[in-house]
């Protein structure tokens, strides 16, 4: 503890094992119409994961009675309670306050964590604004919670009868913080039980084609010990298997794990992307760092979406050289050299275009593979015989390959962008897998 | 009311108005890592029109104390209830009992639903389950919401200081089910209240240089009525500001709100983006149609998402012509032109570099502004004198007009990005309000 402050309602020497949690997500954002908690969801993920329930969660605005109300009725029903949000700098973050207020603890200026946040200004050389000092402020004989992504503490409280923690609500600084808080707090106080899991990646089958492959395959397990948990969720253009076990024997489980993607992959053939949770950009990538492969893309309907998709994957400078967004018909011929009679004859969405980008993009970048997209993502531009969501995908590659097909998506702009980009890495992976 | 029993506790002539709501979601499900409530943002629009707001929400399991000490909790929180789910046939379905054991009312088997859900059940060539029975099972005084398309019914209960409602948890039954319950139950007691929103969307300031900026504005709104509440948001790159009326004549809520609106443009000035929540790329968007200008953009380190968001927006065929997605510096000099001198003498992440991906961009997509971006999204590539996070946006335009600047963003390979594509966009929509 960096506070040396004594207070009598904290308890250093507790030992009874965590197993129930509160959540309490504090923000008027997440009370809106179009605002969800999210965070909730990757706690419950890592709480499980140390066998810890989540009893309840709760939404609440930035009304310090609301926060301190659900606070108290949390208090007995719960061994944890985790805060996310509320610990910004300005008037309506009241996480701190109402803490305090709750346990019935003094607030005193922590001088390391203020110097820590003037720093932190100091590095974008900016001064820190006055209002930033209320984020030192500290609950006596609480523990601060290092915060290497910005500028709000967490903090931690141990009480005889409960745990109860502040997390900042950004998810990129909530969640190095839990780990940490996990990995040096919590995990010595929940009983070494583990749970361990495994994602399977699949691209190219509805949902319900999937539950039929796999589903003699869980027959075949249901008598294995440790039990092999399995649930299916299909998201756009993907649908992912996660397995778990629950145990005390990390080797143990991770070997069952193994076994079991082995014998879905059995089923899923090419179909299946990934068996360790790696997406569909970063499968392509392997592959083509692999095979020392350069790609290039030529976008229409997706508009840099497929080139951004692949350049989320660190490293991907090595194999992706270049790309072109052609939208008009001009710029696709004089971008690419598609020639104008193609566009003319087939349509600008059409195999031929598609081909003609693909070719147009393989030989100006001088790559191994080239992808070409051309559709229409609406909401307007769609015809009778060419509506909404129809999208050609054309890939080039090594010695003359040149494939293309069309296919129909369903949904809106941004979902058929999406699944324009999962189709056409989708086709370059099985080309490279050939 | 369907129900002729009298019970004391229920109230029939009720006239207090309904001005909080508490919205309590039940099912075992959503406190999984991978599931989330969202009945409860269909039901916060649904509720705020009718200008009830949500002063908080709670996920509850599937277990009868849990609800019941949620219910006891919110009563004296809340005008209003909304329960969502635990209406079902099965054993873990506890939504009718734990209601009728907190308000202390008898079940009694409601005939006409008993019927209707035989006949649904034998509509579809079936006969009814037995447990389905206890989905008739009614509290006392509780009115019978009809579901047209499930079997469990909804219940409406009016008591002297509270009303509570529980609907089905399957959107597609909860919704209509809502719907005519808000007209014939809930509006009445709204006083045609209705809640009023508008959303500023600010870039290029911090969330506490803003609150900062804005805080005396607030100071000045202090004695208005009806009051003009505000929060502060702060996402990446990003701040917004949610300005939110309660009022029962809509054309003076929204008179104040632009006049609110007003007040704050005048202290934020150019870094106001929209005041009706429109996004950075949409502003640009529609700059560029109301000037007829094209656009074209040359990317390095964002790799095709800035392109990608600027056709994030419908119709935005309309400006933007071609992208260029130039990783290596090979490409940079073949596909824009970028003289390899430069590069050796200034590096690839400079401003120099990033001019002149510009200005080749804009000369051969033949547009009226083009966009450059340079820079190191990391992991790796980054040195002492160019960090991980150094960006060079440049912007080239007509009569000449070059400019362009080094920033340096926090945070891994996706927020810079994003940051990038945030700035680059910021400096296209200054020079287009010039």
């Amino acid at each position: 503890m960096r506070d040396s402050g004594v207070n009598c309602g904290v308890n250093m020497a507790v030992s009874s094992p965590l197993l129930q949690a509160v959540i309490l997500a504090v923000g008027s954002e997440l009370l809106t119409p179009t605002r969800t908690d999210t965070n909730s969801l990757f706690l419950t993920q890592e709480l499980n994961a140390l066998g810890i329930d989540v009893r309840y969660k709760s939404v609440v605005g930035d009304e310090p009675d609301d926060l301190s109300y659900a606070l108290r009725n949390a208090v007995p029903q719960a061994d944890l309670i985790v805060v996310t949000g509320g610990l910004g700098p300005t008037a309506d973050d009241i996480t701190r306050n109402s803490l305090a207020s709750v346990f019935d603890l003094s607030l005193h200026e922590d001088g390391v964590v203020a110097a820590e946040i003037r720093s932190r200004f100091k590095a974008r050389g900016l001064q820190m604004p006055e209002i930033n000092r209320c984020q030192a402020m500290v609950p006596d004989g609480a523990v601060v919670l290092a915060n290497n992504k910005g500028t709000a503490p967490g903090l931690y409280l141990e009480f005889a009868e409960i745990v109860c923690v502040a997390l900042p609500g950004p998810p990129r600084e909530l969640r190095p913080m839990f780990r940490a808080l996990a990995a040096e707090h919590l995990a010595p106080r929940c009983q070494g039980r583990g749970f361990f899991r495994r994602v399977l990646v699949i691209v190219g089958r509805t949902e319900s084609h999937v539950e039929e492959l796999v589903q003699p395959v869980y027959a075949r397990w249901r008598h294995r010990v440790p039990t092999v948990r399995a649930s299916i969720l299909a998201s756009l253009g993907q649908v992912e298997l996660h397995l778990s076990i629950s145990g005390d024997d990390a080797k143990e489980a991770n070997s069952m794990l193994s076994s079991a993607a082995t014998d879905l992959a059995a089923v899923l053939g090419k179909s299946l992307v990934s068996s360790d949770g790696s997406s569909l950009e970063e499968e392509v990538g392997r592959l083509l760092k692999n095979r020392s492969a350069s790609v290039a893309v030529a976008e229409s309907c997706t508009g840099g979406f497929l080139a951004s998709r692949l350049t989320d994957v660190p490293g991907s400078s090595a194999y992706l050289h270049a790309g072109w967004i052609v939208y008009s018909d001009e710029a696709k011929t004089s971008l690419l050299g598609v020639e104008p009679e193609i566009i003319q004859d087939y349509g600008a969405v059409s195999e031929e275009v598609a081909k003609a980008m693909a070719t147009g993009a393989l030989s100006r970048a001088n790559v191994d593979y080239a992808l070409g997209l051309t559709g229409i993502a609406g909401p307007a531009g769609g015809s009778v015989e060419k509506p909404i969501g129809t999208v050609c995908v054309a890939l080039a590659g090594p010695s003359g390959l040149v494939r293309a097909k069309q296919i129909q998506f369903p949904g809106e702009r941004s979902r058929v962008k999406y699944q324009a980009s999962q189709a056409a890495l989708d086709v370059l992976r099985r080309a490279l897998l050939e």
